[in-house]
């Protein structure tokens, strides 16, 4: 069933996981086309973004954001048009980053969007290295990571949205880059396509010594986005004065309970301390909004001058959207995971 | 044996404690005094510092400084004299801040001296509110904690030399102060002496409850010196974007294995990342010995209008130094500890 202009057609949470999620967590549901009413517009989703986070929401465990009930859409960032408009800041046809979750129409009052004009040149871009994953690797690494040229920085998840523009910026600041990735396919790109130096692939059994030899140096800036055994091959090579951002735990978001022992917090705080480390959490708009405008222009021009790659891995159809999330939390994507939801026109 | 000008007593490590350190890990010997060469200056040790810190030094586990090396005197901040001088910079009576470590007499070329005047007030006061620990409460809580008025500030070891600054210079920028101490005879002279707002007995079984009725706001900056239990309690109480300097684990300090599980380390990386929280450890001298001489001018100000309190704990006699450092670990004494290994003149 593909998009229509006659009905609305979304995905609900319709049970909690417990661990990984499966297709009876999620409901295809369809019902009337919403009408706008004064001051409001009307949005059709053309792309709909897949993030690790999402799993996070399904749960009602306490976070940093609100959980998405049972019943409700899915939440999720999009890029749509404008096809029918009560506000005079929006004419039919714009294009808008928004926030309309996994469904084809929502209603808006213009709150929380980001015009993105009439014709953009790619508005997908917008959902990835222009958008939330794109100002996550750029202000976690360049704010919170501080890199200095000659540094090592490491990152997981290298061929992922945020991955991929922690690496090649820590490269355009004269640093080493050292990615992990899951297998020999991503890890290929990586390093030939996005030009790190090296990348480490975690379902080696050897991966801890691999990721050893890769940083002799020892490790400068570690952008932490999986936790979990990368993190603990991580841990030991920290240098002195080491900088953590941390900016997601994905190994972690389908755990329902704390690993077996030995208890290693004691050990964290005294590596944070004998090596003055500083780690620091961050969600990107709650600490950096009003910084994205500086973002996308750097970003933009990065991206023109062919000193940023970008790829995408694009999910056909709303109905495949739970699948897709399923796929991305197991790392089965190659570039940022979006789905064409609709047609552009 | 009290001080005497014709021999140098001086403590040694006799062996690396495993555990907490006993009697039998240190050993008094004596010997000559020893005699300045040209440039050099002959030091009298006349207050000798115990700090937490000791404990990481008897040990050859990696850590930000050397271990001791076993027969060799054990290390200390001290407070001396000059009795011979062939230095023209240091006239025999001047007072100086020195690390001499545990014995009557060392030579020095003046490196890493401080000097302190031919008569200062309360000379043994730079080896604690105006020196090494009163330095690190100074610069952790306001250089990385960076406390704002109306925000709630815990710390424990609230009667020791570190905590007793991070507390007063709290309540001085307007925030909440909450201490963490052993005994009651330790909160209610953090309380009525220091000015906290409340201190917790963390003997008490009750201790995270009382805690986290005595924070009803949360808890923006947590000052860690002790880890462990308090720790423990700590943690859900932090707010979102809580700043946590950490300067020292003491109740780690002996501890020979990691605790049993579960492993909690994944618990604490979820704070860091959903509450967006800062931890950054330090190592006073090396990350701020630049600012030093800021840090003596405010806080002789403080000192001088009453605003800032300090109480010492003197232990008496040099052969006293092991038994007092025991007790220190253990929490045994009552303000900053110091030892007075000769008489002022």
């Amino acid at each position: 069933m593909p998009q229509s202009s006659s009905l609305n057609r979304r995905i609900v949470l319709a049970s909690r996981p417990s661990g990984e999620p499966a297709d009876s967590d999620f409901r295809l549901e369809t019902g009337a086309v919403p009408e706008p009413g004064p001051g409001q517009l009307l949005l059709r989703t053309v792309y709909l973004s897949l993030d690790p986070y999402m799993r996070g929401r399904m749960s009602d465990a306490p976070s940093y954001a609100e959980p998405v009930q049972v019943g409700q859409p899915m939440v999720g960032g999009t890029v749509a048009r404008v096809v029918a408009s009560r506000h005079a800041d929006y004419p039919v046809g714009e294009w808008v980053l928004s926030q309309s979750g996994w469904q084809d129409y929502a209603v808006s009052d213009g709150s929380g969007l980001l015009k993105l004009g009439s014709a953009p040149e790619r508005p997908s871009y917008s959902l990835g290295v222009l958008g939330m994953p794109g100002f996550t690797g750029y202000m976690g690494l360049l704010d919170i990571g501080q890199p200095k040229a000659g540094e090592t920085v490491v990152v997981a998840a290298a061929s992922g949205a945020v991955g991929a523009v922690v690496g090649q910026l820590a490269k355009i600041h004269g640093c080493k880059a050292v990615g992990i990735a899951g297998g020999p396919d991503k890890c290929r790109y990586v390093v030939e396509e996005l030009g790190f130096d090296a990348c480490i692939d975690h379902r080696d059994p050897a991966m801890a010594n691999l990721l050893a030899k890769a940083v002799p140096q020892g490790i400068d800036v570690y952008f932490e986005n999986v936790g979990g055994a990368v993190f603990d091959a991580v841990l030991p090579l920290l240098n002195p004065r080491a900088r953590v951002p941390v900016c997601g735990l994905i190994s972690a978001y389908n755990a329902t309970s704390l690993p077996d022992g030995p208890d290693r917090l004691p050990l964290l705080m005294r590596t944070i301390l004998t090596k003055r480390i500083k780690m620091q959490g961050f969600i990107i708009f709650n600490e950096y909004a009003p910084r994205f405008g500086e973002f996308r222009a750097a970003m933009q021009e990065l991206l023109r001058d062919g000193r940023i790659k970008y790829r995408e891995d694009v999910v056909d159809g709303l109905e495949n959207a739970p699948r897709g999330l399923m796929g991305l939390l197991k790392g089965e994507n190659a570039g940022k995971r979006i789905v064409r939801v609709g047609p552009d026109e």
